[in-house]
């Protein structure tokens, strides 16, 4: 793979109650393409991923959507994977200009999210699976917080110690412009916020937000900015938490990290930053063993060396479903214009049931 | 784009209380694969077409269930376009080929529909624009009938001339196994059918069915049913009817046709054997000519020189969205397996909003 990144975009994340589906991919569809400093009709194809706008907007064809927007008419239609539907989006559109169809590509995510009840909103987020897991009461939440209690169990973490991890996400965010939760946050407000899912409180779980995201990607070397994708892969797993073998390590992670950093020729050492998916606090730990940053059971023992969510990650810039895995690539190549060469993007749906691993190189 | 065809499968359609979308994806999924003479392992990614398991069925993540019933690991991930999700997986699936990423891959469509009541499937059918069209009382039926009531008035077209249409539909469909509706009907049966959307009667309306289909295609030649997919392609329009010049021709159609042809260096008069997607009676008719069969305000007039749903159509093969697209690739591949030589699959989302258009052909 050698994709270039030509243009990049993302609206603010959160409650954005005067701003709908339409406004929000709009607003990101038409910055990309000005950063892209290219016009409507250089783009071959529209990718966007979602999860639930058939449900929270009663509008489908989103792919439509978007083409409507730009008054395009060639190919656009979404891809849907629950939280990895953004990565899912951009994993298609490298497909798109690798198999020789198109030239650019244009690849948003978007979801609105917060003009609904909780009953609704849970509802569209049963990512899990619905005979066996949802109708039974199993939760989203329920299930990370069974993990995280395993975890403790097992490694030895402690309540604190898992606190630690949104205290460093809301001090990352807290200096992104765009972050749905701009707030510096302590262990003791961790741990005493409302409880979720034992041991889990709210300050542990990731928000529910609105937003979108843009990336702009072509076959050629002709941008600018010399930033490239050059590593991209997923893998799935059972859906079921029962089918695992284990609840520790996500294997669906592992297989596409271990892909993605082939195909670009690359040690997980290279990487100097990350954009990894912690819907869950206990998750963040989960994710650094799984992608290879460190052994398992040791995540929150020891420094990692490589920077982790810049953008504050999911906790704190926040989670518009389908557009994460769009804004985790934004936030990266932010990163690579800047001092970072290499990065990875690591976007999941459902707990390791799909992950997405992209890999971004400046070039020197 | 050269795609040879390995295996085909589709359940019965109908309203099939005892089988869940589990059910429905995994009798598909399995009986192709048998057909293809594979195992498991070999299938590199698996693409599914979907519009509304998440509203309907409480579950996201299609690709993900897909691959846990074949306890599948690798690429797998669901794509959207309303009633032409199925034929946007076909589009994908042979992207992945094309690509060089994937050597064999499954493309499955499915729908469950007739677990809900008829509000919540009016809700989830919502492909047409919310905002603009779906807010102010518009529905899907209401459109084609405006589009039915105009040809009439534009082209002379009459109540009965209309109605033969679904006549014709039902007599192909009477032989078909796996359709939904099995029943000879007669013009006045209808016409004195109750009314839906004047002039359209719910003999008019393609019912709604539950039903899944796969397809499992290969990069090489070794097939030994030497049937190929040679055009691939799609096109869009605004979801908005009231954005469009012309009523009466869906230029995504038109567009999406030219492109397969051209691709796979035929001429529509080439085609022996055509699956069209006739959501209503009047749809019909539009794509007849869109397509390029006969000229505008015609298609009515004359006999046409080619095989036109062979499997009963929409009408009565029935219409689960997202299996819709693949059960038109699996009829055609069935009639290149008899007589036919090339053949056309034409699968379409909101009113010509997302139009795909595949070409199929037998190898002598």
């Amino acid at each position: 793979v050698k994709v270039s990144v030509l243009g990049i975009s993302q609206t603010k994340f959160g409650e954005l109650w005067n701003k709908s589906l339409s406004c929000l991919l709009a607003e990101s569809q038409f910055t990309a393409i000005d950063d892209a400093k290219i016009s409507v009709d250089q783009i071959d194809a529209i990718f966007t991923g979602n999860m639930c706008a058939g449900l929270f907007s009663n509008q489908n064809n989103i792919g439509a959507l978007a083409a409507q927007i730009l008054n395009f008419k060639g190919p656009s239609y979404s891809v849907e994977g629950a939280c990895a539907s953004g990565g899912l989006a951009l994993y298609a559109g490298i497909e798109a200009i690798e198999s020789g169809r198109a030239q650019i590509v244009l690849v948003n995510g978007v979801e609105k999210m917060t003009d609904f009840g909780s009953e609704e909103t849970t509802k569209g987020l049963s990512a899990a699976c619905h005979e066996h897991e949802q109708m039974q009461g199993a939760t989203f939440p329920g299930m990370c917080a069974m993990i995280a209690r395993l975890y403790m169990h097992t490694y030895g973490l402690t309540r604190e110690e898992l606190a630690m991890v949104s205290v460093q996400s809301h001090l990352n965010g807290f200096v992104n412009p765009n972050a749905h939760i701009r707030k510096k946050i302590s262990v003791a407000d961790v741990i005493n916020a409302p409880m979720v899912a034992d041991p889990l409180t709210l300050l542990d779980c990731s928000p529910i937000s609105d937003g979108a995201a843009s990336i702009i990607l072509c076959s050629k070397k002709i941008s600018p900015k010399k930033i490239f994708i050059t590593g991209s892969a997923m893998a799935t797993d059972t859906i079921l938490l029962a089918d695992r073998k284990d609840l520790l390590s996500w294997p669906s992670t592992q297989k596409a990290a271990l892909t993605a950093l082939t195909m670009a020729s690359k040690k997980i050492s290279d990487i100097d930053v990350v954009e990894l998916h912690d819907g869950f606090s206990i998750v963040q730990l989960l994710a650094l063993e799984d992608l290879g940053f460190c052994k398992k059971g040791t995540a929150f023992k020891e420094k990692q060396n490589v920077l982790i969510n810049p953008s504050g990650g999911l906790k704190s810039r926040g989670h518009p479903v389908g557009a994460t895995g769009i804004v985790q690539a934004v936030e990266i190549v932010k990163q690579l214009q800047k001092n970072s060469k290499v990065g990875l993007t690591h976007n999941v749906g459902g707990c390791g049931t799909t992950s997405v691993v992209h890999i971004f190189e400046r070039e020197m």
